[in-house]
């Protein structure tokens, strides 16, 4: 047993297949990869990296695996897979992913392909597991995929806490340790035992709450949009999608920095000298085929507003974020000896989805000297159905909250 | 200045009038008095005080002062109010408030006349202030009395954060330091500052957390009807309600033990041998005429049951709270420059209006031995609209949490 | 298995023997017993209990069988004397010790006479458990013993930590579940295993800072020794020392106010009214037949302070802490495969032995008014070294603190 | 005034000229250096960096100025200082200090020239302050300079806490608001006033726990060492010092991944393949002439010691740390109203020294299958004192920690 200390979980015991995986490049290389990606450019205590909370997601699937009394092979799966479930992530964790995927034709990460060969494999095999087992199990695959990735899976367990330490926005301190030991596996499915609606509920609220105010903070959004362009402009100019997928956060901070194409983006990330919101425009206000674009048709309008604002293409980005859903309103937990959906139990569910549609943004931005142009410009050619007055003014909306070190 | 070190806020600066009020006999006697009387019975750790908790208060008035940029006397006495505001309250805090307004015909605690003289009124005269404005303001009146007594009052940001650090229980751990940061007055209106209508939510949401899981728990509840019980019998025996308000918890435990007519009970109370639950009703399923039911219509039930139970008299607890409300929605928030109900604004609101529907329970309780039969002839006697097989089952409901630390 | 939520250690399991105990009336008192007596006259939050407490130890105890890889009927026993080793505790825990053992001539808490009957030793005796063996663990005896109470017991790892979360002052936050940890037995002998004489001083350490801070705070003594007083005053009106250590703090405390002769010093000490310090001599300035005398020769100088001040003997208190030592410096450490005590090993135990020497006070206490006369006559009576102009004006010290929340 | 979110100190307001020195490449650069460098190869949650500590050291100077009643201009200039104070920082903080000074003949980070011009200086004199003062301020020069950096620096009182919060190590959790709320001037000097040795000696304390287990684990000093000697690699290939100085993190992992000469090394880091501990001696054990060695003597030693194992040149490392010393042992506090140097007032002080001493080590480190051959020759090379069993046995000595996530 190899005993790690971690900022939130304090000692955390590595035994068997995870200690050998442990010193493996994949899993060393999550490091160098932050969790938050560009949120260290509004929390700068973000800077927690995509290791420690694997190591994290290790320890309470650890705990799990002994609350729900599973041993052996199959318990030492779930271990596996909670520790590799991140390798496959990209630079800048899920700033790129999108991009990548689109560029590579994947659906999802390759967590498949990383592990069927190498050391990695090895290392599985010698424990006498199945590199692909393990690969589905992080797809959540499963009876037991249920646990490492689902709706009530340890991933978010490990990550609301660990980002509430890191940026100290409280919001997401959950009670992890009762969750961790209410979960039961009834006729095949994970639920959360009798008496615990609330428990999930307090899962639900604490990523509601932290959502607006940290992971789709307005200036976080910003900072990842501009590191999206320049990283296709890596691309267009030559990077193999499949080169950048397997950077770390060091690497592509010095290629955006040495490449002619992204020099001035690097330099403005690494100066925080950021766009600025042009327009900030809510959902009831921004057309449905605008909020179903492609990613073509995203570049087109683009190209079109920075004609109609006469400046140059580059100086406008549109960022739709996805429909909002929300997977975990299927949570199962037991009401009077009966599994339900949280879904249908649960008030609140209902209102978190409302408030996850009041809090969806369209965006569009801008160098600070060009937003007002860029916002005119925008809502005409968008069709978005904002008072003019509010257009470059910023509407702040329901949900948005106090830009926390923000230049804006 | 006198500095004083808070478990919860560090160190707190006690100066001016509120440091001469300090050693005074009402405000030591705080020490006293437990913040959360009966949930110490579910929560051992939660032994903290009414004194603790109001010198959070004066604390975080001294510092919403400072955000508000108001100075001098007028400060001054909210500065007053804040330490003073809990003077008034029974041993146990709340839990025999309803009984002593009821035995004393008070609709309220007797702030007023406690500092209408004594020592109390002569240290604010020292200081030039009037024992009837700071009552005011603890009763809220006023512009400033709504920092101190209001939908967005102090009081509430400290105890939250304190009942959650003192029970273990993370929902309260909201961010009281930005809240206290985000108060403006506008309109002579006291409001939170534009971008914070989520800080206001999660206000909200952590006390429709924290209340099923700490204030009204089970067995918390079960403790405070059994204390509430043996209260009153010393008030028929004799003691006068204005000489039990003003008693602290240790008179109160001492007198429980030492009078005939309650020494049962407070060795009940005293080992944890606490009654069970006989029935736990949804609102759904429990009359109107019930829920509104005044105290002797409820004693009248009592006896009604205990008689078809063929139990004692003392054997049936009827517990029925009150029909649920939220004032905080109208807690209000500025948006886009206009100032707006919270409950307008947030979609969060009415769920956790739903929501607090939903926790409601009516609660029977009896001797463990006697809790099936006290069950069903409750079920009959009330009307309740609950399947048989369920009566002395304890539905858990939706919203009831684990019983922690509970003998059932 | 029952789950308890503790503010110190999060969710805490208890089964078997131990959750039988836990609603015993033994166990139970120690909920109206507050772990630092008068320590709240100092630190407002400092109100938690011996039975949280004694649960703490209890989870210690449990986690540290588990590493020691100790089960069986031998860990059960030493689960049930954690739980069990603070119900001999007197009212106000260590304050009124020297008191009740003067007075019935213990020289420790009647744990024996305690277990050997009644509802306890029934619990134990269904689980196949002497109560003979239980309370020796909790005298300390044999290997098991050291676990409970010796130089590296978990009472001090809980304590440490719980005094510091409820005070607020951080120097008791130790790396308790590191310690609890590298906990090994060799050659019979309760020690750190290899690399760990760092932690073992933190420890040290630790309490070094606290006391000072925490458990001897002038304040803290001052209140100790007026409760002392009128306890003892208590014992003389015909109070049987026996009787008074069967009691919780609510029954002293109201004793106290009703009983004639103390009616004045539960005011004081109601209303925080307490004596001055009119000496407060470092050891080196104190005679040795001073600092070594007994109870009586310490009342019969208080006689003659008071008539040759002319004040009332009530007056005057006279406070003679007993001679440092430091037990700890028997910490046994494994070094380079061998045993070694820690005093042996660390320059540090030498250096924390000197400083209980320096931080040692005797005090003299007396009313506001009568400080200074008391002060003058204190110094002459005893033959302290003390330079006249520095008599009541309190030498601060090497050691001594700032008196946070002193009225002084 | 802007407010930050801190995990530490939680909100920190920025105005003046702090706010507009705040998006300067200077500052934003430290977001890219890690404040413990190889720390997190340890502890992985170790990833905070130089910018979030430069801002708590802004917060606390800050709140240092207001208690001390220091305003205005000379304020700002303090304020100002506290930001700046690390711009002048190699990447991965001190571990290439030594190299870079050795390299560029400098004793000291160049803050002076990189303040004198550009950016920072146009914002200092907009702000009507000269940047050779706040240059003088960083170095410690004045009466202000002490409180930037000197034995009671906030420097200190910031890092402690910090690194405890995001290693997990409680050792530095100090009472920093304390010790801020103490400082006075007296006579010109900084010091803490009256009743405060406890305070200042528990800084040091702190200082004392942390090192061996955090600053000085000799994990991070392997990984030092290696770092250390391929970034020689890279100056000796053509990079210059001055340009290596100004690198950031990132830029230095991908220039030692990208160098031929360094490749290997980046690999070893990137993986977590360190070299082993062959020789850990105690100060008692090492000639002297040895432990003062310069440079250039001990690559002669290195070269001598892999010609005697036969091994490659690259394959030895000797790692030898300066003579230990204690600056703080002259903070100054006020004892019985006079300014004493607290090494004269404190046992411990004294104790720590010889701690100090204790814990020093010289390290001599390998890779795994060559560690116990350049053990044995190092030994004998070096002219250790050690008992030839324990030469790559590595001697755990008196306050060496457990390896925590070392791969030894």
């Amino acid at each position: 047993m190899k005993t790690i200390k971690d900022s939130v979980h304090g000692h955390i015991e590595v035994g068997g297949v995870a200690r050998d995986l442990l010193d493996t490049a994949l899993v060393q290389r999550l490091r160098r990869v932050r969790q938050l990606g560009t949120v260290d450019l509004v929390y700068p205590s973000a800077n927690h990296t995509r290791f420690e909370h694997s190591l994290g997601v290790y320890h309470l699937a650890d705990r799990a695996l002994g609350h729900l009394g599973i041993e052996g092979r199959e318990a030492e799966r779930v271990r596996a897979a909670a520790l590799l479930h991140d390798v496959g992530h990209s630079p800048y964790s899920h700033n790129l992913e999108a991009l990548v995927y689109r560029h590579t034709g994947a659906e999802h990460d390759d967590v498949e392909e990383l592990l069927a060969g190498g050391e990695v494999a090895a290392i599985l095999e010698a424990h006498d597991l199945d590199p692909g087992r393990i690969a589905g199990l992080v797809a959540g695959e499963g009876r037991l995929g249920q646990l490492v990735s689902g709706e009530l899976d340890i991933d978010r367990m490990d990550y609301l806490v660990r980002d509430a330490h890191h940026t100290g926005v409280p919001y997401g301190t959950i009670d992890h340790d009762r969750l961790v030991r209410e979960l039961r596996y009834l006729d095949g499915e994970l639920v959360l035992d009798e008496g615990n609606v609330q428990t999930a509920e307090s899962l639900l609220v604490a990523r509601a709450l932290m959502n607006p105010v940290v992971y789709s903070h307005p200036v976080a959004r910003i900072g990842k949009a501009m590191l999206r362009r320049a990283a296709e402009r890596l691309l267009d100019a030559g990077l193999a999608a499949d080169d950048l997928r397997r950077m770390d956060d060091a690497d592509l901070i010095v290629a955006l920095r040495e490449h002619a194409a992204t020099a001035a983006d690097a330099a403005r990330l690494d100066r925080r000298d950021l766009y600025k919101r042009a327009v900030w425009a809510e959902l009831r206000d921004t057309p449905d085929d605008l909020v179903d674009a492609d990613h073509d048709a995203i570049r087109e309008r683009e190209r079109t507003i920075a004609e109609r604002a006469e400046v140059e293409a580059d100086d406008v980005i549109l960022d739709v974020p996805s429909r909002p859903s929300m997977t975990e309103s299927s949570t199962r937990v037991v009401v009077s000896g009966e599994i339900r959906p949280l879904g249908r139990q649960s008030t609140l569910v209902e209102a978190l989805d409302a408030i996850q549609r009041d809090q969806w943004r369209l965006g569009v931005y801008a160098p600070d000297d060009a937003a007002e142009r860029v916002g005119n410009a925008a809502a005409n050619v968008l069709g978005l159905d904002i008072d003019g007055a509010l257009v470059s003014d910023v509407r702040p909306g329901t949900h948005t909250t106090l830009d926390e070190f923000a230049t804006e």
